[in-house]
């Protein structure tokens, strides 16, 4: 059996996809991640598909400069956006959120009518409609953008806030009435408000998270390709950003499930000039 | 009497800005103002000062292309990070949101309590209580910030929507058991939702609002340099945004209170690079 020992990199908009690594942590536990978060230009989900492919390229090209055997786009945004781009111009395996989420989300539909919650990118994208008819056209997709969901959970807001429960109804209310069998959580921050949006679509819509079928679809990848670690203990996270290294030291605990101790801010120069300097 | 027919540049860290404009052009209705919205890196509220002063830097220096006779920081958070580093360093007269804000806040206070509301890196920067203490040192400053109110505003919400009530009872109930006697607007968005804070403030307290404070400051400096335009008729406006000029067209009307027309985008190439492809 062969092996890798390789890290596996993952970049997201901001934060947000530190919940993905939290699920690869818990499914790849000895496998070494190598994050980019980046923070000076988030969040990406109010930008042009041009401009997050812009972005999504840097990402990937500051990555691959610790040799990564996997790249995770661990934001839906970017996924959406930018997934094919990336898998073309880079040899790297490269994994977005919005297939394997699309993926189970239609196992989990028998057929029936799919609801997905998003930024306003990812939904003017049509990301998840196209990756949803790609496993079985036809089914029908609901799309509906949450923009004030990513504030609410960075600002500290948690599932039992008055505001956030308000905002759930709201925004799932009209979703609600459709009667989908399934709602997509299509955004990385999403899965910290879960039982407030459980509650505002109701008992009948099974709730799928993109973060954890994305781990599920590394470590299929990297079994298929014997690129697993052979290491046994925890593989350890190392972050970079782009900016804010404090507030995202803050912040990041309470999406990765633990504290987020190894943060090193990436200036604009060092960013795209191929170095980078710890301090 | 000397005149000066060159344009007045202002810049923001995206749409917002244009509340300062609209009180510019019912100020100075036939002053010519060019406008640079830096929505690819939109919102600054959130980011570090170093980074919302490197990013202020190159607005400026875009402006400076269309050799303008001022720059207006029309950025609260631009201004609190930046505004000295912006004044050193070029030659053109530069007028910041938050000293006008907070001569106004000092003069209306009569010497009590004065509340702030802004962004967390406005917040963090301190800058609102140091322009108030170096107008009336020993003055009580309350600093808040409420992220959720930009999101709200650009997503459509208005004052009387629930949700924008609930943020309002939320952000403010804590301020308003301090009893300030003056109440700032500390980003460009809130006048947008004046109402609401008005409400959840309550009666005792004034309302300043940065946007008329400046246009006002703008027209003093203008006056005293015998540098107003001596043309008649509007002057126009033309906008220029780093990304999403159709997204900047929409939600630019209800900030701007008419239509805006003349956006062009300008790529990240031509923005660092010094020069402008008009599309």
């Amino acid at each position: 059996m062969g092996h890798d020992n390789r890290c596996i990199g993952v970049f997201d908009s901001g934060i947000g996809g530190l919940t993905v690594v939290r699920e690869l942590q818990r499914r790849l536990p000895s496998e070494t991640v190598v994050y980019f978060g980046d923070t000076a230009r988030v969040p990406y989900g109010i930008k042009s598909i041009q401009a997050v492919t812009a972005f999504a390229r840097q990402d990937c090209e500051f990555l691959l400069r610790f040799d990564p055997k996997l790249i995770v786009v661990a934001c839906n945004t970017a996924s959406a956006a930018a997934i094919d781009d990336l898998e073309q111009r880079y040899d790297v395996p490269i994994c977005g959120v919005v297939r394997p989420g699309a993926m189970e989300a239609v196992r989990a539909s028998g057929g029936r009518p799919i609801a997905v919650i998003a930024t306003e990118a990812t939904v003017n994208s049509d990301a998840y409609r196209r990756a949803i008819h790609a496993v079985r056209p036809g089914i029908i997709v609901h799309q509906r953008a949450c923009p004030l969901f990513v504030g609410a959970v960075e600002e500290g807001r948690s599932a039992d806030d008055p505001i956030v429960e308000a905002l759930a109804a709201d925004y799932l209310g009209p979703l609600r009435l459709l009667q989908p069998a399934v709602l997509v959580l299509g955004c990385t921050h999403y899965p910290l408000l879960r039982p407030a949006i459980a509650r505002a679509i109701g008992p009948a819509a099974a709730l799928v998270d993109s973060a954890e079928q994305t781990a599920a679809t590394v470590a299929a990848i990297l079994e298929r390709r014997h690129a697993l670690t052979d290491r046994s203990g925890a593989g350890g996270l190392t972050c970079y950003v782009s900016d804010n290294p404090q507030r995202f030291r803050e912040v990041g605990q309470r999406f990765l499930g633990h504290s987020v101790v190894d943060v090193t801010w990436v200036s604009p120069e060092e960013f795209l000039a191929g170095e980078v300097h710890t301090v």
